[in-house]
């Protein structure tokens, strides 16, 4: 019973390994860097992509916006004037907790990959199940809010050991939490040694040029064929 | 396929409806009454447990900690003399984000069931799947932390409109943050209009005693047969 189990999911993560690669292949041809953003409910994705996306030095973004259901994160970013595209996992797909490449894949005839030089995925805000499936990204980019606590890489490792970046938001209430900064980046380097991390802050602005220069940064590596 | 996709769901949860009647016919059996505390990863529930379980007023508590894998939360509430059980949804369970019946199920012959009044099962942190299961509970409880932002009741409204209860956590942060209380009440009682809430603070201790005299008298309530 429990093989079967094990059996089932790994199928599961093929089929869904084998759409990813068809999405990389489209996002590819277009010559667009793909980002998979995610982390839990509230720790600031959305607030994070309005600090930045407005203004990246030339590179053009896109985003596709998951949620299990409503528009409100869509919204936010299209009043910056953004293409936004809205993905919900509620009608069609089972109120899904996170995405995975077949969903991303029914919203590629609505993004305009041939108008724009990034395209970030934000994810659904859940620590588990997103990052156990692929879509075709170049990176996978991480929130952990230091409101959640400093125990999260080891109660969450698969997510933290996902990333290529973490950005540790709302450094701004530090002094206001028992947080242990230096606890937390400890644990962190327990499960990703080394990872590349960026201390920010949405509210206060605190950080966001180092997050804004790596994602110009990261294009332009993409682009001279070293990502990946 | 859609249609498939929808009919192996229901099938899925029907089975877990079954086992979760199994499960409370065993609680009915022992007098236990049975809670099942849901929310974001961090927002508070392993700390507003910590602040009232040692102290509940001649009632006995026991705890099922659930996670993908690790005991800290186990550990943390072990060190107060309470019986605690760990759950881990990574080992065998396939690296669930939720508790379902048959997981609890499994765990039913580690607990005292006969020598406590009340069973915390605190879930996996996640606001989508554990509002999904049932897993033999009187009553769900949600923690929805005030920075985590007043929008989540509309981004997740199954988890918000699932619960009996939502302890509204971090309120001593409120000064620090932007974040409207009053909105955030108005989309909690769109989602699941008048439903009880309490405004706590587990770091500073304000609004805890609410909590402790509200599972005092819940106990109470079942036993009298009030429950459910």
């Amino acid at each position: 019973m429990h093989r079967t189990k094990v059996r089932i999911v790994e199928d599961a993560l093929d089929a869904n390994n084998t759409i990813a690669r068809a999405n990389r292949d489209d996002f590819d041809r277009h010559d667009v860097t793909v980002i998979n953003l995610m982390s839990s409910p509230g720790a600031g994705k959305t607030s994070l992509l309005e600090r930045v996306l407005a203004d990246l030095d030339g590179v053009r973004p896109c985003v596709l916006e998951g949620d299990v259901q409503g528009s409100l994160d869509a919204e936010r970013l299209a009043s910056l004037h953004l293409p936004v595209t809205q993905l919900n996992t509620a009608p069609g797909f089972g109120g899904e907790c996170h995405l995975d490449a077949n969903m991303v894949r029914s919203a590629l005839p609505a993004l305009p990959l041939s108008e724009v030089d990034l395209l970030v995925i934000e994810n659904v805000g859940n620590l588990v199940c997103p990052a156990e499936f692929r879509v075709g990204e170049d990176v996978r980019v991480m929130v952990s809010s230091v409101t959640e606590g400093e125990d999260k890489p080891l109660k969450y490792p698969l997510m933290f050991r996902a990333c290529e970046l973490v950005l540790v938001n709302k450094i701004d209430l530090l002094p206001h939490l028992l947080f242990d900064l230096d606890k937390f980046l400890h644990h962190l380097d327990h499960v990703n040694p080394g990872v590349e991390r960026m201390l920010v802050s949405a509210r206060t602005g605190e950080g966001v040029e180092a997050w804004r220069d790596w994602l110009v940064a990261l294009v332009a590596r993409a682009r001279a064929g070293a990502v990946r």
